[in-house]
Parts: structure tokens; sequence; C-alpha cells
């Protein structure tokens, strides 16, 4: 096979798709066509089957899964359908949440059952959650007692730590050979686990004794022992409690590609991969960026109506909960706005500005606490900069908008009021933005949850207050 | 050496950074005694000097890195000056930009050519941004012309491409030799390039003929020729120009370690990574978060106040404009609030509710266009379903508002005006957020950039536009 013949660019995936989608849109043609003439009909549909299955055939699964993914429901599950049994597996651990289900909500138990039983048991615990009980039921059944024990020890650790992570594929070496009869005994596999860039070196109970780099075993001497080649650089391992955010900062730290996961006697359990810590990275910042949007998950794009509403609904129902409140925070100063009205036109001025800049300051504070990089007893310097970043921002911006309040309105105390609200709301929102995530931090809670929530309603209700509230003492 | 004493886990680099705390704390602790006691001058702060140095130099340099981030400038300072020069070069290429710019202004121009002369060309090209030209210059006249080209190269593609991205360091097989020849070429290697796991197939003239994978070497008979075994899968490569986020979905989606990038004539010139990828996508995902908060890049948590404002002062600006713009379009009603001042009250629900439905949206679509899963033909689809989640929001919450408004105001064409504007302010940020980001893809801009912006100075004004105008038309 030439080079030629295997060429492959990252462009393929987008090109399949259109393939498919034109391959789809002929589809129809044809059938509109054979009930119209009511005869050919059959012949055009299947040869475009045939070459559909053709085409999916030699695609990637995860190319597939991103197809279905782009497709709408109707033509995702007619192409669904035209995708070999034995693939269903490996394609609906590719695909997004909100698709999977929706082809999941399509097959039978026994497609299922097929399906799931051509995975590992890690990907097996991946698949689960969306899984029908009895299904999980009748595979766990059909396992092996070993499958059973990981299948079991994959399903119970929490999301998000390492144990719900780590695969169990991997090869482990004894200390005391040469490379020479490491050499031989790779030989003697079928394939390697995906992504092995290292060998374990355990001792007889499975204690991890060291790591045989692939490196090392390729640039040394075959008749050297494995326990002089290995142990160079230090041995990076987790144990299955460890957090995965931490494990993926350590792959990212250390450019690592695989690590030993141990118990805590030190015996090799399992085995994280680079593959599995990208998807964490990627996902974890698509989840902050959905939910920083008021998204509950990543929506199919092509869900329905009501599908949609229930994934937005409850940001929508908490802001309207905290635009109630700012809006009552106003009805309490109704009387000054009738005596004067250029109140209302300004009110959302400061309230505005100082959302924003409260979000700059918690942005900020979340990113370095989710690095690690601040301790509690950095709060007090924090706050020094930020107040000093609020008041020269109240005193330029909020300035500036004194000035045009008072050319607007011809009222120079107005203007002072405006400055100062501004100002206020400033350092409302820059104390605001590093107390809460410090707070939630030293509570031992996410300090990215719910944050610019919180700092919004803060400087909306606060900002009308301040604002509304300095007229009525000093301009009426 | 026993795997206790290699024991190193996530945690450590949290350890390590206590360890420096501590330590620079007793320092000070030691200089205020000295020079309170004016005597024993030295002695204790030689020994906390020879102790930190010892613990740096056993540290990881991204782990030094990490330390120094989370340092004040000054401690920061200290700390850098302690750590070896001819580790200067790689710890460098660690540190976030803002703390480089820090550690690069202390430092002469005889330091940084030392520290630039140790990097490959592929780094110097990431670091030379950062460096003053007479530095680069001379490190550019001390290379040899291979190094030269490959600089000029590295340096000539532009940011977010996969040119900008590669290294040169790569290991180039025959395939007309044995495996066995292969495996003697390797062990004449002191150490192989970082993340090898493939070696490229090359022929004569540099031409990329396949892949030979470590697993494919390793498990193969050694008298089996090249040519035989590789090939097996699809070469997956890239060219200079290829998007750097192209790159990394399909590093994702083909979970590649590393991949040749190969030329218009399909030479191979260089490598990409997953680590330069996992790189990218933590980058995108950071790079992401912080410009919808308005930040326009990662900040020193202890930049200087100044270097704060600097770093903030365009989105407050631009939403200084954007406030100003509502404030005057409520001034144009000003004659209606103060006729009926419940309008002042209830203005802000309906454009505060507008802007966080549009954003849901537009951070819906942005995502979808991102992964490459939406096609222009597809946008009357999307906004037919979006106006439809639009319509059934203003009619529950709009309703449920204009209720409220009754309720609260006794006036019950008070509560219908707050349904319809509602409803109509949902349908406008329904629109924008699909229209918006399409148009953008459309004209072949990034659909990211500035959307949440607009939306939502379009919601505001909109709103306080549609709630004060029907009120002015139906109840004045």
């Amino acid at each position: 096979m030439s080079a030629e013949e295997q060429e492959h660019s990252p462009d393929d995936v987008q090109q399949h798709l259109r393939m498919v989608q034109e391959l789809l849109a002929r589809q129809r043609l044809g059938e509109d066509l054979a009930n119209r003439q009511e005869a050919g009909e059959g012949i055009l549909q299947r040869e475009h089957l045939e070459e559909m299955r053709e085409l999916l055939e030699g695609m990637h699964p995860a190319d597939i899964a991103f197809v279905l993914e782009a497709l709408p429901l109707e033509d995702r599950l007619f192409v669904w359908n035209l995708v070999k049994a034995e693939r269903d597996g490996e394609i609906l651990l590719e695909v997004s949440d909100a698709v999977r289900e929706s082809l999941i909500e399509t097959m039978e138990p026994e497609e299922l059952k097929a399906a799931a039983e051509s995975l590992d048991a890690d990907e097996l615990a991946d698949l689960a959650p969306n899984l029908p009980p009895e299904v999980i039921q009748d595979v766990y059944q059909s396992l092996d007692p070993e499958g059973r024990e990981q299948l079991r020890a994959a399903m119970s650790y929490p999301e998000d730590t390492v144990g719900a992570l780590m695969d169990f594929d991997m090869v482990t070496v004894r200390e005391d050979v040469t490379l020479e009869v490491v050499l031989r005994y790779l030989r003697r596999f079928e394939e390697l686990p995906d992504h092995t860039d290292k060998l374990f070196v355990v001792d007889r109970d499975e204690h991890l004794r060291g790591i045989l780099t692939l490196e090392n075993l390729l640039i040394h001497d075959p008749e050297m022992e494995v326990a002089e080649v290995m142990g160079t650089e230090p041995v990076i391992s987790f144990i299955p409690e460890d957090d995965a955010g931490d494990a993926a900062q350590a792959f990212e730290r250390y450019d690592l590609v695989s690590a030993p996961v141990v118990d805590s006697e030190k015996r090799v359990i399992g085995r994280l991969t680079v593959a599995d810590m990208v998807d964490y990275i990627r996902e974890e910042g698509e989840q902050e960026i959905l939910s920083n949007a008021g998204l509950r998950e990543e929506e199919d794009i092509f869900a329905s109506v009501w599908d949609s509403v229930k994934n937005r609904w409850a940001w929508l129902a908490i802001n309207l909960v905290t635009a109630v409140f700012a809006s009552r925070v106003i009805g309490l100063f109704e009387g000054s706005i009738e005596k004067l009205v250029a109140l209302a036109a300004l009110m959302p001025i400061i309230a505005g500005i100082g959302g924003n800049s409260g979000n700059q300051t918690i942005t900020m504070i979340v990113r370095a606490i989710a690095m690690g990089q601040i301790e509690p007893s950095a709060m007090r310097r924090l706050l020094r900069k930020e107040i000093g970043v609020a008041l020269f921002n109240g005193v330029v911006w909020g300035g500036f908008l004194g000035a045009m309040a008072w050319w607007l309105y011809g009222n120079w105390q107005l203007g002072v009021v405006m400055t100062s609200a501004m100002t206020l709301n400033l350092l409302l929102a820059a104390s605001a933005g590093v107390i809460i995530p410090m707070m939630r931090m030293r509570m031992g809670k996410d300090p990215a949850l719910g944050g610019s929530v919180m700092i919004t309603a803060l400087t909306d209700s606060g900002g009308f207050f301040i604002f509304l509230g300095l007229a009525t003492i000093f301009l009426l």
C-alpha cells in the first residue's frame, strides 16, 4: 500500500459527513421517485444503501460518531441502522451523552446486550449509566470472574476520580529478567494495549517496582537486566481515589502517555492513558463553558424543543428569581425615580458594569484556584489588589460616566452620585469576586460553581440599591 | 532504587510549593534576626539557601514553573535566582506568558542567550516572541545551518497552525530493511525523542511511505521487513498549514500519540505530539473561558494593579459603550416612565432574562460550529427550534412575570405588556443567538468572538425598547 492510498487528513471527517448527507439526500429523492412512479421501487435505494454501508465500514468509529452527532434525528437513526451490529459498542462509547440516549432508545435489549458484550470492563462501566438495568445484569452474568471484578471496581468509583477513568489493559514484567526475555515475551502478543509506552515492573505479588519504558527497552543492550535499566526517572503513579483533574494536570505537566494505578499496598490494579486525560480535559473545559452560559449539559443540536427547554430552564429560573429581586429593590425607590426620572435611565449602567467587572475578578480567581496556585492565606493580598483595580476603574470610568450624566442632565450632583455609586459597586464586585470563591474553597466546595450567578445578582441588586439610595439621600 | 524511594504522586507539586514557601519564610525571619542582632549574619541564610537549591534541583521543570507562578513577584525572583542557569530555558518554556515576562525582565542579555541556546529550534520559536531582538539575533547566529532553517520554518507559521506547534525530533527508517536492523539502529541512540510511539518510514528523498509503530516493531518477528509490517492502519499526517484546532481534534478522535507533518510533496518535515495537543486543548479552553469573562489573557495572579487594569480595560470599555447606548434607549421613554414608574422597576427583568437566554443559544451554536457539526444549510432548522424554545419560555416565564406585574401593580394591561415584551425579547435573543455565529461562520470569521457582547447589547437595548415602546403605545 502506498502513502497515497493511505492518505488521511484531519479534514476527512468533514468530507465523510458531506458524503453521508449526499447519499441521504439521494436516498430520499429515490424514495420520492419510487412513490410517485410506483415502479422501479427499491433498486435505486438498494444501490445507495450499499454505497453508504461501504462508506461506513471504512470509517473510524469516532468518525461515525461525529457523523451521527451532526445528523438530524431521523437521518441519524437511518444511518445508525446501517452500521454493522458488532461496531455498535465502540461507536456508542464515542458519541456524546445526548446522542447516545437518542440511539439507545431505539435499540432492542438484545442488540444492546450484544453491543455491550463487545466492550472491555472499563468501557462497559462508562456506558452502564445509559443502559437499562436488565441489560447490565445480563452482561454482568456473561462475564468471567475477572471481568466481573473489574466491572464492579470500575463502577464503584465516583465520576471524576482516577478509578472511574482507568483501564485494565497493561503489560507487566519482572525485574530480574533480561531485556531479551522481555522482547521475546512481547512477540507472543497479538497486539499491545493502546498507548503502551511503558511496561510496569512488578514483583511476584503485583507490587509496583518500577517502570520499563519502551524507549529503554529499545535503546539498551538486550543482555541487560530490567532492574538495571528501569528507574532512571521517578515513577509517577496514581491511586483510584485520586481526583481525575489532578491526574490530568499531572499528565499535562509531566507529558505522560500512560501511568500505573496502584492500590494502598502498591499493587498495580490498572492504568491511566493520555487518551482518557485528553477527553477529560476537553470535557472539563466544555463543561465549564456550558455551565457559565447556563446550560446543564452538552446539547444534541437536533434535540427537540422540549429537550432543549429542560436543559436550560434551571438557569432561567434562577435568573428570574434574582431579576425579580433586583426589580423589587428598584421598587423601593419608585418615589425617587418619579421625582428624578434620569435615575431610571442611568441605573442599568451601574449594575451592568459592576457585573462585568465582578465576573472578570471571579473568573481569574477561580482559574488560579483550579490550578492549585492559591492558598487560603493569599486572600488578603488578592483582595488588596482587586480593590486597587476597582478603585482605579471606579475613578476613571465612573468619573467619565459622572461627567456624561452631568452633561446630559445638567445636574452636577447627579454626576457625583453616579461616580460614587459606580466606584462603590465596583468595590462590591471586587470583594465578592475574591471572597465568594475563596470561601467556597475553604468550605471544601467547588469554587467555580454558581459564582457567576451570585456575583451578577449581587452587583445588580447592590448596584441599584447603592445608586438609588445615594440619589435619594443627596439629590432629593 | 525501590519503588518507595521513587514514589511520586500528583500532590507532590503542592507539597513542593509549601516547602518553598516555608523556606522563604524562614529565610526572611533569618534576615530579620541578622539585621537586629547585627551578628551571625549569613550563616542561617546560607543554610536555607542550600536547602532551597537542593529542593529545586530535584524538581521537574514544570513543577518549578508551577511554584514560580504561585509566588508573589519578590519571592518569585528570589527563587528564580537560585535555579541553576542551565535549567532557565526549559523552565521559561513551562511558565505562563505573564510570568515569563516578569522573569525575562530581570535577566541580562547574556543569561537569556545562554538559556535560549539550551533549547531546540521549535522550543526557541515558542520563546522568541518574549525575547529581545538582539538575543534572538545572537542565538540565530550561533545555530548550525539546519538549526537556522528549522528556527526560520517554525517562526514562519502563524500561531494556531500545525507548523507553529510541530517539532523536528523524529526517527525515520527505510521500508526495505528488516525489523532486526531497525532494532539495532535504535540501540545506537542515547535516547529517543519524547513521545516516540512510531517511526516514520520514508524513501530516499524523505517522502513518507508509512509508519512503523513501536508496537508492530516489538510484536513481530525481527526477520520480517518493515514494508510487511507497516501500514495496517491508514497514516494520519498533517501539513504545516493545517489548523492546530483541527489537528487537536484529530489527535483526540483517533487517540494519537504522535503524527508526521509533511510538506506538499509528502516529504516528512516534522512531527506533532500529544503533549503539544494537550497543551493546546487546555489553552484553547482557558482562552475561551477567559475571553467570555472579558479577560484578554491569563493573568499573573500577583500582577500589579496596573497590569490587571490593562488586561481588563478593553472589555469594560466595550460594555460601557453598550450600557450607555441602552441607557439612551431608556432616555427616549423618560416621559412614559414618569407617568408609570412601575416600568422602571420591571424593565431590567426583560433585558436580563433576554440576555441569559440569548447567551445559552449562542454558546450552544458556537460549540457545535467549533466541532464542525453545523453547516450553513442547517440554519433554518436551528432557527426554527430556537424560536420554538423562545416561544415556550416566553409564554411560560413571561406569563408568570405578567401575572406578577398584575398582582404587584393591580394593572392587568401592564401584565399583558410584560408577557408580550418578554416573549418578543426572547425571540430576538433566539434569532440573534443563531444568526450572529452562523453569519460569522459564513464570512469565514471565528464564530465565538464577541458574540456574547453583541447579544447582550442587543437584548439590553432591544428589551428596553420593546417593553417601554409597547407600554407607551398601549398603556399611556
